[in-house]
C-alpha cells in the first residue's frame, strides 16, 4: 500500500464504516437522549485535530453545542485534571496511542461522564479508556500522512450528529457519500497538471470559511508534511487580521469554496486577491466560483453543506501527492516523522 | 504615537489597568461565585484570539473550566445561537467593534449567562452589549499591528483569574507585572541586531508550548502581518505531528521556552532540530535553556508561570518590529490592512 492507494481506497474505507459503526453510535446516543449534555470537549492532535474543528461547526450548527478543543497539555504538563460535568468527552486519534489524548478520556471516564473514542484501532489505549467507541474502520493505514482515516473520522462524527437527529433525510445523504469520494476522485488528471504548473513556489496560502475551515487546516498540513510547503490555512474572517499581508506574487493562493451560505463573502475576498495578481487555485461544486480563479478544480455536486468536508479534501491529498512528486520528494516518505507519535 | 511607541508605552498601559480594573472584576467575580458555570466561551479574532487561548491555559490550569474558542461564524454565517447554559461568555476584542464576537457576546447575554467583554472602548458595541466590562485601559493604540492591546487584554484575564483565587500571593505577583514589561524592553539593542541578521529568512517556525504557545502564536502572526514572513506556529506537541518536515538550512527557528514544566521536553526538541543544523533563536529566563540556540535572546527573571506570557511576547514585538524594518518594510503600514476588521 503506498500513500497514493490509501487516498484511492477512501470510498471503500467509507462504506466499511458505513457498514459497521451503527450500533456503537445508537448506544452512545441513547446515553446521550438519557443524560443531556451542554457542551462537548474534544482531545486530538495533528490531522485529528482538524475533525475535531469539523466537530464543532457540525455541533455547533446543527445541535447548538458549544465544542471545546482540549488543550491536553493541561493534564499532562501541568497535571490539572478538567472538571467535566455536563460534557461529553471525545478523543480522536487514528492510532489510538497518543498518551496525552488518551489521559483527557480517561479524566472523563473517571468523572463518569460519557467519552467516545474515535480511532482506527478498537484494541488500544484511546479505545479501552473510553466508555464508547466507534471503529474507523480504514483499514491499516501504512503511509505517514494520514488520509483515509482523516475522512472517516469526519464520517463518524458525521453519523453520530445524524442519529441524533434521527432523520431519514440525513440517513440518506450519508448513504450517498462513498459515491461522492469516488467522484471526488475522478479529478486526478487535472490536479496532477496543477500540481505541475505550481512546483515552484515553496510557499502559499490555504483558505476556507465556516465549515470548509476544517478542509483548509488539513490541506495545509498535508502541504507541509508531504511537499515540505510552508502552506498557512486561514478562515476567510481571521485573513483579513493581518495574514492578507502575505499575498503577493510567487505566492499562490489556494481556497476551497463550495457554494453555500460562505460563498459569497468568499468570493469577494478571492476577486479582491486577484485584481492584485494573486495566483488564484479556486476548489468549488460551482462553475461560476471556479471561474474567479486562475484556475480550478471540480468538487462533486450536491453535496448538502455538512457532509462536503469529508470530500472536498479528497481534491486537495491527491493535489498534495502529486505535488510532492513535482518537487523531486518522496511523498512515502517525509522528512523527520514517524508514524505514531507519542507526545506525553 | 509610532508602533515603538506603543510598545515602549506597555509597562504604563499595565500601570493604567491595574489602577482601574479592580470594581468591573470584583462584579464579575462576585456573580460567578453566587452562580457557578461549568465551562467558558470566548468569542475574538486575530490577536485576541491569541490572548483567548492564553484563557484557556490559565483558566483549565487553575480553575479547571473547559475553555471553548467560539466559532462567530456558526452564528455569522449559519445563523445559529448556540446555547451557553451553565457558561461564561466573553468577547475580546481591542475595538469592540467586530460583529460577529459582538453578536455572540449578545447571544449569551440573551441567554442570561454571564457575559464579560475585554476592550479597549467601552462605549463600544461589545461593551454594550455585555453585562460585565473589563476595559484595557491601553490609552488609543494607532498602529495597525496590536501590541498594547494584546498585553493587556492577557492582563486584564490573568487579574480575573487573581481575584477568582483571592489569594495575596498572586495579586502581588501582578502588581510586579509593570516593572517586568519594563525589563523585558531592555533588551532592544541585542533583538536589533540578531534581526538584523536573521533578515534574509522569509519563512520561519515558532515553537511554544503549555502557558506559551500564545506567545509563539501572537509573535508569528506579528512576523506575517508587518515583516511579511512565512511565521509557521506550533506547540511543540503538535509540531511532532507533520510541521516538522518544513526544518532547514534558511528556515530559522524561534522559540520561546521559559524555565518551567514545559521546558524538557522543548530543550530535548530544540537539541534535536540543533544537531541537524537548524538556525536557533531561543528566548528564555535560564541561561543554560538560552545557550542550546545559536542565537538567544533573554527574558526577566522570577515571573511566575501564569503571568509570563504577559511579558515573553514583549521581545517578540521588538523583533517583529526591528525585522520589518531589516526587511526594507514600513512597520506603521503594513500591506493590505486595516486597523478594524469588520467581519460579518
Amino acid at each position: 500500500m503506498t500513500l497514493r492507494d490509501e487516498i484511492l481506497e477512501q470510498p471503500a474505507a467509507a462504506e466499511r464504516q458505513l457498514a459497521s459503526s451503527r450500533p456503537a453510535i445508537d448506544a452512545l446516543v441513547a446515553r446521550l437522549r438519557a443524560e443531556p449534555i451542554d457542551h462537548v470537549v474534544i482531545a486530538a492532535r495533528g490531522t485529528s485535530d482538524h475533525a475535531a474543528i469539523y466537530a464543532q461547526y457540525l455541533l455547533g450548527t446543527v445541535h447548538r453545542l458549544p465544542v471545546a478543543l482540549a488543550t491536553p497539555s493541561i493534564l499532562s504538563l501541568y497535571g490539572v485534571v478538567p472538571r467535566f460535568a455536563r460534557a461529553l468527552v471525545v478523543g480522536i486519534s487514528q492510532s489510538g496511542a497518543s498518551p496525552d489524548v488518551v489521559g483527557v478520556v480517561d479524566a472523563g471516564r473517571r468523572q463518569h461522564v460519557p467519552t467516545l473514542a474515535i480511532t482506527n484501532d478498537p484494541d488500544s489505549p484511546l479505545a479501552t479508556a473510553a466508555e464508547y467507541v466507534i471503529a474507523l474502520a480504514a483499514g491499516p493505514e501504512r503511509a505517514v500522512a494520514a488520509t483515509k482515516t482523516y475522512t472517516t473520522s469526519l464520517l463518524a462524527i458525521a453519523r453520530l450528529s445524524a442519529e441524533l437527529l434521527d432523520e431519514a433525510d440525513s440517513r440518506a445523504a450519508l448513504a450517498a457519500i462513498p459515491d461522492a469520494l469516488a467522484l471526488a476522485l475522478t479529478v486526478e488528471p487535472e490536479v496532477e497538471q496543477i500540481a505541475g504548473e505550481l512546483a515552484g513556489a515553496d510557499r502559499c496560502l490555504v483558505l476556507g470559511r465556516g465549515y470548509e475551515y476544517a478542509t483548509a487546516r488539513e490541506w495545509a498540513l498535508k502541504l507541509k508534511e508531504l511537499a515540505r510547503v510552508f502552506a498557512d490555512p486561514y478562515s476567510a474572517a481571521d485573513f483579513q487580521h493581518g495574514p492578507v499581508a502575505l499575498v503577493g506574487t510567487g505566492v499562490p493562493v489556494l481556497a476551497v469554496v463550495p457554494e453555500g451560505v460562505a460563498s459569497a463573502g468568499m468570493v469577494e475576498l478571492l476577486t479582491r486577491l486577484r485584481d492584485r495578481g494573486a495566483d488564484l487555485l479556486v476548489l468549488s461544486d460551482s462553475a461560476a466560483i471556479r471561474a474567479v480563479g486562475t484556475r480550478s478544480i471540480a468538487l462533486p455536486p450536491d453535496i448538502p453543506e455538512w457532509l462536503r468536508p469529508i470530500v472536498s479534501i479528497v481534491p486537495g491529498q491527491l493535489y498534495a501527492y502529486h505535488l510532492t512528486r513535482a518537487r523531486g520528494l518522496d511523498p512515502e516518505a517525509p522528512r523527520n516523522l514517524s508514524k505514531v507519535t507519542l507526545t506525553s
